[in-house]
């Protein structure tokens, strides 16, 4: 790292930082300039992290040169990782169809969206048992009984299943019964509930916070990985910024960003980062074409009666054609599919 | 509520909408105008907000005319509520100053707080035993032996405590030592844990979520009162924007909205909003002349030696006479201390 | 319009919206619910936009039916507008390369970039002699100068050019060599600017400016449009978030919602909106995927020697290999090239 | 500056990159980390910033160490610049209140606001004639017609007046009846306007952009100095966020971090910044407690008459009260006033 100081800064100021650096056994470099000095700072990373030298008297700002983050990075594993679930992979080169409803709400419900993600071609069935919602008056889900439905629909259609975890007393069901953990936006820093799902053996998909950092969504994979589970796989849902034209902005370049920064797989939510069901399409494609390894979407057998983003979902009537048209795009940027 | 249909919109897609609307006992009032038709519908809130009516044909869009929280509103409580805890008043015209250390190190060190805070005429002790960390890396808290030594410095300084609850299965822990028990930034739609203490008995603190509009924040609060806790006290610490001077943008408006919207009482955190010491004192003076109840300030004895957001915390050398400014215009803006 | 009443809105204070209403010859009807009074207004838009029925006493807020664009919209115009300019079409199903450097140099770079662009089968060059920077102490750019010598490069290649215009001043030179008359996004707001444009009779291509919404850029063409100069091509290229991976965040939604909203041409501009080279070709794929009717890219002989912007320019010799490839979406998307 | 390499980076980059900086003239000097090169630049400042050093094979990044203003900082100008005009001192300790009607609309309108802000013991009568909005059919403002009724309004009452300046072809008229010149939100990063009236003899007063960073406003101000004009006021309008309870997010830490950043008075725009007249007094006090060296504020004979910003002006039967509140606590932060 490097401290910049400030152009008032004293000797006596520069040489404080200086031994604070050297007693955590690190080694300074001290370069004095015209107007401003700079340390440089040579040493163990977790270490220096942790020492608050801005708070230092005439220390300007601290500017960081290696990344926060480790496992989750290309350079420490420079192949892609490829997340193997019932059959499917996810990630090198493997492209992948999750779709189902936003949230289970019947068994019929939830077997028709199975069948009809199985017909369209997809891959993984997504539903939410237990749902985020803002308000304490919508549904919230219909917990584990919502989990043996998806489990019915599993069976049937042999189709693995995604689902959301939102807090650690409900790990064992969701474990038994998920093939995916998913972690929701709003939880992307719940820190302790990644570090459960780390410590297990399912795959995680992470859903990218709705204001964070692509830095904080790698740093999110990491407390997953650094338990010891490498099976992460990143979904990019939209981020919160002033344009209301869609419910939230699908950061496409955060795709191709994360694909060079790490190994792990990244897919895209197109129903959520738009929450309007004409703006599907285009923006699976163009996830494609980014270089998405997949995409999530939500589908419905009647969005008008959704319990749940009825609005932003396809209607399963037209997943076919929607999945179909997908299919073509990720052939022709190369990939595998499933 | 007002269903805005599109221009296109055929007489048989309004009808639609109006047997849909009926059908769950509600009233829909058809307005045809020149280009474009509107429905407007009364009826009960919660039914209609779960009708997915923007996923019926020919409706472009559904305006809601009434908030979407009830409890927390100015309409339903008009007069502010006061928190009571340990001798301090929050809220209705009484001033509070929280102050403590971010993260709980050491007996000592929380014990040197305690003292500062006290000796400065502050209210509340603050201090973490559980922290949220962007990095796996970076220290985590001392958990249950960080509430003991915080309950130790409330022995000794008489302060009441507040510190922050992550996990819904430390509630017992936090809820035996703490006397507000904070819900931080992350947590703020970790919707079980928001139910889970407005079950319980004691205030609770609510941070603004770094990209939570007031909307949001007001919503989580009523998580809380739902559930039977009255005792809610809101936090604002700076939202994220595209500035990065300060670590956050003090959204100091909110202060004022929020006034004006609810009955809840509301403190401002110049710490978080800014990240930086030199500020803490201009804005805790603008959150005071703009209405808050109350400032939670971060201060440590030495800040160059602290675990977490040492950069950002007054050292307690500087408490007593940022708190006496603070009190001064808190006194200037007609409020009572406590 | 809408005008939603406060919940103690008085019977006189509909009434004074009623009459004030009526006073511009439009109508009023009013819908009294159980909390909240709803008056729904039908008349002129413009002569009712221009109320500050806001201003009201008991008026909670005013909701828009209707857009406030019009001569851009897809209902006042169904078909896609295609603007034509030196032999090539941009809209309606005609894809369209746009490329060159940030800013004109040297007679020699200038005549380099436009061979590049035309061997990789590009249709118009880009260059700008006026540059808007943030600095005072940077280099500004060449004015008629720099305008003369894309002039020489269209006389050479015959690809026609689009550059800037910065100053109404400036219109008469500006308008005498270029083809395309580009307004930067930090004067999409410069309404004078627009409606002199507007007067002319080259096509103008609209930059989206940083934190300007899809409405106000649509407004933005209609500020020309209304001026009588109907040949407008909208460039996303980015919006300013939170985000710093990425120089900018390209909003990928925005294209397919004004492919929805408006008959205008809408290109991407990848090279600003990201400000690094690995990241163009993605996006640029993303851009033709999610429907943009073209591609406006930076490329530079010589990178590292760029006055402007060489940090995220594809150097010419690359050029070929991205064309390619862009293209080839392009046609699997169904569009004919320029 | 400072150049961080790749950490594939190989000795022939680091080695082109050294040769790159020494050509103009700087030193270099090469840090070889463990997995990380980096190499401190030591040179003129213009001359290294205009070099792409981010373009050459294998930079990461580059991290500037000095700020790119110079004439507007604190360091340059340790003193506060006091801007005298018509009588009225802003700056250096003297507060002062701008108010008036967001547009001229006729000589009675101005004339009445203008008493009322004599009355109120307010400093400075602001107005505009020139208006940018954001709808092609809204009121565009009356001009040179305008400007005449501020002269008028100006002689009786004694005040002088500030109005905005758009297009660099009226700025001959407003330099005639203005006291202070306003470049507009939208207009700050206007270079050409910017560097006119950076030639004038006039005091400037700069808006912030809705989302330029605080190191882009002082850039603007850089613009007018640069020119020679060092008489320049900061106003903070408030920035563009994902809020929409307020018209805009007023960034108060701006206002502190401005006033340790650079020696320019700044004032504050309330009224643009909420968008709403019941938040304008709660966060004038704010930002009068946070340091401004004024508050801008709009008031209106009879907002419900007005063609522009209505909604958000005091009513000038308000002012007074509005006046008194503020002046006390400015004469509380130890201010004198005007």
């Amino acid at each position: 790292m490097m401290v910049i100081m400030h152009e008032s800064a004293t000797t006596e100021q520069v040489a404080g930082v200086v031994s604070r650096v050297e007693a955590v056994g690190a080694s300074a470099h001290v370069s004095v300039g015209e107007r401003v000095t700079v340390i440089g700072v040579l040493g163990d990373r977790e270490e220096l992290t942790a020492l608050p030298l801005e708070a230092m008297p005439g220390v300007e700002r601290v500017v960081a040169i290696l990344k926060p983050y480790k496992l989750v990075s290309r350079e420490f594993h420079p192949a892609d990782t490829v997340v193997e679930v019932g059959g499917v992979r996810i990630g090198g080169g493997h492209f992948c169809l999750i779709a189902g409803p936003c949230s289970v709400e019947t068994s019929e419900q939830v077997l028709a969206a199975g069948r009809a993600v199985k017909a369209a071609g997809g891959h993984v069935l997504r539903g939410g048992a237990y749902k985020p919602r803002t308000s304490p008056y919508a549904f919230q889900g219909l917990g584990v009984e919502g989990l043996r439905m998806l489990a019915a629909a599993r069976e049937e259609t042999g189709l693995p299943i995604v689902t959301e975890l939102m807090d650690p007393r409900d790990l064992d069901d969701v474990y038994e019964y998920a093939d995916i953990i998913q972690i929701g936006a709003r939880n992307m820093q719940n820190f302790q509930l990644l570090a459960e799902v780390g410590r297990r053996d399912k795959p995680v998909l992470i859903k990218r916070g709705l204001s964070a950092t692509i830095e904080e969504w790698l740093m999110a994979a990491e407390y997953v990985v650094k338990e010891g589970n490498r099976d992460v796989i990143l979904c990019e849902r939209g981020i919160r910024t002033f344009e209301t034209a869609t419910r939230n902005t699908l950061d496409i370049g955060a795709v191709a960003v994360v694909k060079l920064a790490s190994h792990l797989p990244v897919v895209v939510d197109p129903s959520h980062a738009t929450g309007r069901p004409e703006l599907v399409l285009p923006l699976s494609l163009a996830a494609v074409a980014a270089g998405a390894d997949g995409v999530m979407v939500e589908t419905h057998p009647n969005p008008e009666q959704a319990l749940c983003d009825g609005p932003q979902s396809l209607p399963t009537s037209a997943l076919a054609e929607y999945a179909a048209r997908t299919r073509e795009l990720a052939a022709w940027c190369g990939k595998t599919l499933g």
